[in-house]
């Protein structure tokens, strides 16, 4: 009998860690390490896709957190599907945006829309499935489906949004995607909301092909001018939304939310329940117990979007005065600005340069799932002041400026 | 062109998803269904495994929570790693249960034991792989390892827990497992804790042959006799162990933590980001600010224990004396105790009778992995008083009577 042999370092993982490891190397694991600088102290981080911290309802939650932890059913195990009345409340509150009326039962809570993402992955994709994204994309998304060995296909994206006739030729050539993701409202990262037309073309299309879309819209309270688009949910079935708290009220209590069909909210309910059994009940308690009031909730949305407009606008025309070169569109909500320096130099270059001036950005390579998007970056306004982000694009000017000099 | 199809009322899940639904039909579909009536009106409930709602420290945390909520960062994004004070005190408070020494780089902060064994399964197992479990098992790690298609191969429980020497001969006879899941102590359902010389065994084995230990520890704080056994990780470091404050604080914070290897923590922080971002960190904020407080976190133990411990003596003792045929092991801890009763009835026709004399138990049918249990239940003595313990015993004293009659 053999003795014991030393410990091992380590042991084999599986292929899907493999593959998520590997995917962090190269150019975005170069970004990764340069993005750690963008917490140097003064260093203006135009980089994060935080909301802004002073403008959370601190007080307001302070005044509920008490009674709610009092309560021991709130510290109890919960459902599967979220708290009964906050699922209420959800499908309320759809009902005023416009969708489809639903009822507690088609809404399943999530611990961050980024979980409710994942779980549609998992029961949604086999290996080698298509999903049809944008490019450039929100990374969690694709983090998501890539954990599932989907196959990626890409459309490009333009003023309006994504360009869904470059969809309807590929289904016409015989593309038949599992799913279609998109962020259609203040898309992350390009700031771009779809058209009418193209909503309606889409959820057209959807019906057509028979193919899901995953309506992600952390984004779409936050509007500073013109109306709201369409939601998908109320031009086709086909569709499961995802909404989420954490851009409105807090991400740190991690409570999102997606409404979709039983066939698929029914899978999503076993797979969360392997995944985490269920949210917590004492965030889920404290959102409901501020947005269930409604005079408050929409009087908090109404002081967030000009705080939100301003830093678009201070953004934008620091831009527009400082960097004339930069193409960019105006986002008309949401946190992010998508500038292109056409040619200008690679953006992952800049940011080495950008933080020796006391700048940071995402490159837009960090993005990009099959394009390049080496020459574009994605700025942020959520978390700095109109001044300071003037100085941030004053400080990029003259990082770009000593580069290409 | 075609016009527009009506929509689908449903589309392919992929193969998981499948799976999960196929291996809820059959027994477990129909123990699920007689379950919804334990919770009538008059039925006493010894099936949940839930704690006890009645030892939440709730004013506690009724007098942190509006302060915690009242800090900004609190309600911000976190790190997907958890808070680094909330690791600081997990690597100490291991320091104090006799582990070896880690430091807040070894701990993963996350929702709920049973997401770091679903985080743990998706980064360690490929369809096929061999995960060893014991039979009776914890349905919920079972269903993480299904999820990743792995393969069982089951360990009989006896009174010292599972039989290391039955691995010790498949891994003798080729056995080579990726991992192996054990609940040391208190083991949900069977209440076994494993010998010190099964432990040292099974540690001396994983070192031999190089597998990983998943040493799953949900109850061993609530230990009612007799010295704790040493960790598994204090034995070899071949092994992950998986905490959680939901027995001894409260369920509905969704804070758990698991301590493991870089190697493995390193796959796991990249799958959590995908998965969820990160876990509440208000949640673990609260959690922090109670148990921090070392002298009120030992005093709240120490009160937990007689609590159970009166618990357990009350249904062990009616079950002596109203159904001497039973067989049973009295647990020295945790919340369950398993009952087999020899040539009785098959304990899913018992349900419905027992649900009728209103009492209700979950069959052992429902934790069987490959072996049958039909004679076995699991009784959990977590929630009710000892009186009501007596007189659930003397229900379903009656319901056995009535059914071998």
């Amino acid at each position: 009998m053999a003795g014991p042999t030393p410990p091992r370092a380590a042991q084999p993982l599986n292929s899907d860690a493999m593959l998520s490891a590997s995917s962090r190397h190269a150019k975005s694991s170069a970004i990764r390490d340069l993005l750690v600088h963008a917490k140097r102290p003064g260093v203006i981080s135009l980089a994060g896709g935080l909301p802004a911290a002073d403008r959370f309802p601190t007080e307001r939650l302070a005044s509920k957190a008490a009674s709610i932890v009092s309560d021991p059913r709130v510290l109890q195990y919960g459902l599967t599907e979220g708290e009964i009345d906050l699922r209420e409340w959800v499908a309320a509150h759809h009902s005023r945006l416009g969708d489809p009326s639903y009822t507690a039962d088609d809404v399943q809570i999530v611990s961050g829309s980024q979980q409710g993402l994942d779980l549609i992955a998992r029961v949604l994709l086999d290996p080698g499935d298509v999903v049809v994204v944008s490019d450039p994309e929100y990374l969690g998304a694709i983090g998501a489906f890539r954990q599932r060995q989907a196959e990626l296909v890409t459309l490009p994206v333009d003023a309006d949004g994504v360009d869904v006739s470059v969809l309807e030729d590929g289904l016409r050539g015989g593309l038949r995607p599992k799913c279609v993701y998109l962020i259609p409202e203040f898309h992350n990262p390009t700031g771009t909301t779809m058209s009418v037309e193209r909503l309606t073309r889409l959820a057209r299309l959807s019906d057509e092909y028979g193919f899901l879309v995953i309506e992600d819209n952390p984004y779409g309270q936050l509007r500073f001018e013109g109306h709201p688009v369409p939601s998908l949910a109320s031009l086709t079935t086909n569709v499961v939304q995802c909404r989420t708290i954490s851009k409105t009220i807090a991400p740190g209590l991690r409570v999102a939310w997606m409404v979709g069909p039983p066939w698929l909210l029914d899978a999503v309910r076993i797979a969360k329940q392997s995944a985490d059994l269920h949210t917590s009940t004492v965030t889920q308690r404290m959102a409901l117990s501020i947005m269930g009031d409604e005079d408050w909730y929409a009087a908090h949305i109404a002081s967030l979007v000009p705080h939100y407009r301003a830093r678009r606008d201070a953004l934008s025309d620091a831009l527009s005065q400082m960097l004339p070169e930069a193409r960019f569109n105006r986002p008309s909500g949401g946190m992010f600005l998508w500038v292109e320096l056409g040619d200008g130099p690679d953006t992952t270059e800049l940011l080495s340069s950008a933080l020796d001036e006391g700048v940071a950005f995402v490159p837009g390579a960090a993005f990009a799932v099959s394009e390049v998007a080496d020459r574009a970056m994605r700025l942020s306004y959520s978390t700095a002041t109109p001044e300071i982000l003037a100085e941030g694009v004053s400080r990029l000017s003259n990082a770009i400026e000593k580069l290409v000099r």
